[in-house]
């Protein structure tokens, strides 16, 4: 099934007419500036080094090339705010509209998204061209538009800057993808590693009750975060840290991938059809080594298992006798202060491992698979027209996962945050911890 | 992807080791002869209209021939009773060990699911004589036990009986879709029709807060149905009757399935991959006309519509503005006294209208699609070996089902089961009812 | 590919406007009346150890159920003979026009050919009725039609017995086919093997020359054996025998199927596609065994190799340093006095071994793959109308096959027949010889 | 099926032990370096227009990336002349051997086909590095080979030539393939149109008789050219010149793709799982359009027909009531001064008109769909070793065209040269001629 799941916007609380019922708020002309001058800065030091050749891959149909991100984004910013909000606009090419719609329907139809690899014209140059232009039109209208419109553009050039932060992430998940196939085992850059050293695993109790869940403060939040509402959990137990990769191998080598009874049936049928034997990138020749961004290296060992399905984490907690938490378990378990010192940073990325006791690795290391089925919350109504046309689009056979990885951009994570992928997929930095 | 749905054995509450921890009352000997002995005649009854030709047909993956229903339920017996509790059991024929096993891998290897069509040996006749020695030795297996030994065959066999409650209903719907394939529409048999009323579809308001979820009664539940547990629910509105096939047809002429923003993403390219139109069965010919067990007819336009997938299910209540109810929604608003008078009538296997006010249409006409994904209840913990072997297994991509249809036996259904398929089949009979 | 092999109908000399162009004898009423019955009694000898449930086997596209193959055999009768030549002809059953075409476009729209196996009913007692009836309308049309329309008569009715000879052919290895997949092995019949006696291999040498290719006899023939031509051919050698059983297993041994230089490149990726690693119906438990309509036995090793596709044979003589003959040097090669004796002989179905020396098994062992591609002889012009409708359908993408096999009914093949199929099939009776 | 057109290497007469039988004029050092240089020369030309970009585009498996042909075809020189020839020969990057072999089994493993468009490392850039260095040791290594060594030399080298020729047309087909999927229809060059003149088309009488058939020149050719025999022809008749594109509308709009009795069997399952419809690149938008090198223009009507499959080519003849011509009666028609100032014309890009009366556009306008089943003339026997390894190994499922097309290099097209593709394929510039 081709899934559309690396461009899917998740619902957003703040568009059109019910703008101003979910209220974030609203900073200044200037912060807005600066917020969106960073955005665009990082995405342009995220494809320095990668040549037109790199950008123009797409592997597989899930990825996209770097190039078609980079316009998309632009078109982003142009479609939704440009054209209502700024004075004398006109397109910059018509064609464009058409070519990097990703599936907003009544926006109008869309290339093909398995063949955007074959677009090699607009060139990578006439793309830097089109975000340049994009740029100057952006702050001409952010200085220009009028107090009245002034909390509604702010808050869609917020959710362009975090749309524009979740295609950062998809830009290094895709080139990582599309590099692994390389025999050449090309290095997107050279990434320092951390040393690594294990920690034993400690089992922190939490108590039942009833508790909130999803977002309620004051920034920017996605629409599926909300509303925020009342459960009861039962007490339950999480595991200190992640899943490594020694932790991993152990379940291999124990011939976890050839036994039926850890799997779940869909699972089963899953590692069966496709020969599934290791995690995504993982290659035995003498030692295991895996492919990085940082090239095809030996295994660290004690770093956080990454790459595997929800099928891998779930069919490993099973071996291991445990199981997977649920998102609510994750996110009433997550500490409110979050160093993120580890966010994106581009000297290495690496899940991190850590030896220190108590909770750790929750955020910016790798995207942790829950089990819960992704669904809204209750009373969840995803907003009207183009922007909120997919809200509850993608609740359907994907699952929750938490916490970021160490490829999600600095300031988008936090803990009520609820990515979803199909529970197959594997070219994202996921990985998982256990529950008890 | 092959879903191995119609073989697939609901996790259950009494075997082995925790038999005796999730109690249900043991009866008598005598009670129990008494259910095997009205199962089996049932079986026989609803197989009686069938040549071994018919009983041989296996029209897609997801479906069996009615013999191997014949084989295996009897298998069932012999593998999970016969062979532990019947003294001096030798096999009837071993190779029936394999061929009639659906997928318990600690059993042992299994037949290909896909070529049950092509086994036309053993034959009917063959299959027959194997159920009557399995009745036989059943009678003598529970006369014979021992006191110490009797409440777990009790339970063993109350399952057993369960599961062929279940490939009743199976046997059924397989055999609807393999004649539907036929172009001169075979009837099952002559199905006397109720006139079709229609009645004004009412709001009904049902209060939130917490609530108790999951089976607590005396009798057999499967495992899926517990443990019970409290949940808390805002308040919410029921359609007292189910969407009508009138109602259906309406989104039908307004382009429902043409347009996208009513379907969820994955819905929408099942839709246009499949190029589906309309419900499984219907068929325009000058009027509507749909396949039923009872031949090709005109279709009831107030009866319940059937046969349509959760994608249907969801798109249409998106087109009418309203959605689906959880599965606790739905199992909270049920009443507790349930009229089964139109349980597996086999004078009339449709689903039912009625034009009463109030709730109705909850229990027995068609299996309601809800919006909750199926997962275990907080602490599910599947059973030990072989018959708990798969409790799990089927916990991903598939969406719970709520009240049973015309084609469920009469002492199968109640509240809190909880019924399961992938969101897009629709050979089963399901339908649904709107919510707010 | 579906491909549409065992209900195709070779372009026939006979029909309508070129009946009287391209002559055959012409019999009397008597003759032709014995030539009917003959075929329609072997039809039923043929079925006879078949149960219904038997008959109702499809086990793959390719393969037809026994119960379509008789009712099509009657439905070929009935359209072209009994419609334009029975006086008062009214139809048998007004839908079997439909559901008993195989592919005749301008007789009207037919049956989805993937899905016969799914026509339970009419029943294998219906199809029985359907063909009492037609033999007595076929007896009637015989005695009664006008001497003017008798040799036109003739024609058509001996074009329907060859017709129903192809698919008595057919009629066993659809069978075969379906109970191969059985783990029971259930035997179509009790066969008497024979003693297989290994014979030294022979080359024999045949001079070039001018040679006259096609059938220019006064008996029946297909169109697609003539127009007769004249053709040069170079000196050339040819296997005294088939290659055996023994020596393909060499080939096995020495990693034929591992080694890409021997393969086409269709071939290549035909093997490694679909994991094939041996003939079809063979299977290593302790030694070698096969399946045959006579159970599932140990290897006879003296025996022609069978159930191979082109792509195997082809390898093979690539392997042993050899080639395979083209459809020409085999037919100028082949004796004219044939020794029909093992020809359908029900007594033993198998491929028969020989040890005389000279040139042997040229007829009613397995059919030998050509190394000609199959299409029409200079100016081959099909006939007009619904018979010849589809005489050069097939000629893509198949190849020739000479000789016939120990299925094919006793007066069904002479030395100009040609037989084609696609490449990579493998349920017929197809083995080959070595040409130099 | 994954068709391995692209990079097949047609057998070829020169290799190895058979070097000095099939004996074709060594010329001098000077004259091979002359070769050499313009072959590579036109390559560089060729590519001058692609950006790097759309040199890594990869629009089909069938198709290569503009910059894979670049290293493939220099790849060859390495192999197969420096390799041995090159005195202190050292491989410029190992991994090369690995990722530009295209499927020579005994030189090593090749990389996965389709998945050539992924490899964006090595870069446009350093290919042509690769290239120059090859420059460089080539003619070093032909001013330095000994005498002894030079005839070989030469073989190798000419067919390198010949092999790179191969490849500017693939190149030219490829990238055209990748920019028709972009729906800005970028313009490889801009391209002079000719102006269309329809001319009668004449029906030219040739007589049968016994002709020789293959090449038996002092040039270079391809083994599959050979050995040259004698053949008996039947009188017929060629059309004077190649169906037009006026004339292939006549059949669309006379419903010819929906009309199954034009078509062979595999051609209408071909047709309706496509749902083929027109020409390949063909666009009906107010007036018809096509997708050229040139852009995206009308369709000049009395230009030949270009892209379209044997089968379409095949339904076409059957509907005008004719026939295609065999390889041989094209080969013996095709008269021995051929104009050849249309090959390859960079100023346009397309099939040429042509209103002269007699035999018209044999020679390059486009490749010309024959009758003719590829197969080896009687006694091919393919040369050992690396080079001659698939000699035969594309004998099967495959179609004879002749005559070559407007984008086939100057000197690569001869009469007796024979191309050939599967019979569904279009993206090759193919059309056809009628015979009778």
């Amino acid at each position: 099934m081709t899934v559309d799941a690396n461009s899917k916007l998740r619902g957003i609380s703040v568009a059109n007419d019910r703008i101003f019922q979910q209220l974030f708020d609203i900073g200044t002309r200037e912060q807005l500036i600066a917020n969106y001058k960073k955005v665009r800065e990082l995405t342009r030091t995220l494809v320095a080094p990668l040549s037109p050749e790199d950008q123009q891959l797409q592997s597989m149909d899930d990825a996209s090339p770097t190039k078609w991100h980079l316009a998309h984004t632009s078109w982003f910013f142009e479609i939704f705010v440009l054209k209502d909000y700024l004075e004398g606009y006109g397109p910059y090419t018509k064609e464009f509209a058409y070519l990097y719609n990703s599936y907003y329907q009544s926006i109008g139809p869309q290339y093909d998204r398995p063949k955007r690899g074959v677009i090699s014209r607009p060139s990578v140059d006439e793309i830097v061209g089109y975000r340049k232009w994009t740029d100057e039109k952006m702050l001409e209208c952010i200085a220009n538009v009028s107090d009245r419109d002034f909390s509604k553009l702010y808050s869609l050039v917020t959710l362009g800057i975090n749309h524009e932060q979740q295609h950062q992430e998809l830009l290094l998940t895709d080139i990582k993808h599309a590099f692994s196939l390389n025999p050449l085992y090309p290095k997107y850059k050279e990434c320092k590693r951390e040393k690594s050293v294990s920690a034993p695993l400690d089992w922190l109790s939490f108590d039942g009750g009833q508790f909130r869940i999803g977002y309620e403060g004051k920034n920017f939040s996605y629409d599926n975060e909300g509303p925020a509402f009342d459960m009861l959990l039962q007490p339950y137990q999480l595991a200190s840290r992640l899943v490594t990769n020694r932790e991993f191998l152990a379940f291999i080598e124990d011939g976890g991938y050839e036994n039926p009874t850890f799997w779940l049936s869909d699972g089963w049928y899953w590692v069966n059809r496709g020969g599934i034997k290791k995690p995504l990138y993982w290659q035995k020749e003498g030692k295991w080594h895996y492919y990085t961004l940082g090239g095809y290296l030996p295994i660290e060992m004690d770093e956080p298992v990454c790459h595997v399905s929800f099928f891998e984490a779930d069919a490993f907690a099973r071996w291991s006798g445990a199981r997977l938490p649920t998102e609510f378990e994750w996110e009433v378990a997550c500490p409110n202060s979050i160093s993120q010192k580890h966010l994106l940073n581009l000297d290495c990325l690496h899940p991190k491992s850590e030896c220190s006791h108590g909770l750790v690795q929750m955020i910016g290391d790798v995207w942790e698979w829950t089990s819960s089925p992704y669904t809204g919350f209750p009373n969840f109504n995803p907003v009207q027209g183009p922007i909120g046309e997919y809200n509850g689009k993608f609740m359907c056979n994907q699952i929750v996962l938490k916490g970021g990885s160490c490829v999600t951009p600095l300031d988008h994570i936090r803990s009520t945050y609820r990515n979803f992928f199909p529970p197959e997929i594997r070219w994202q930095f996921c990985g998982f911890r256990l529950a008890k």
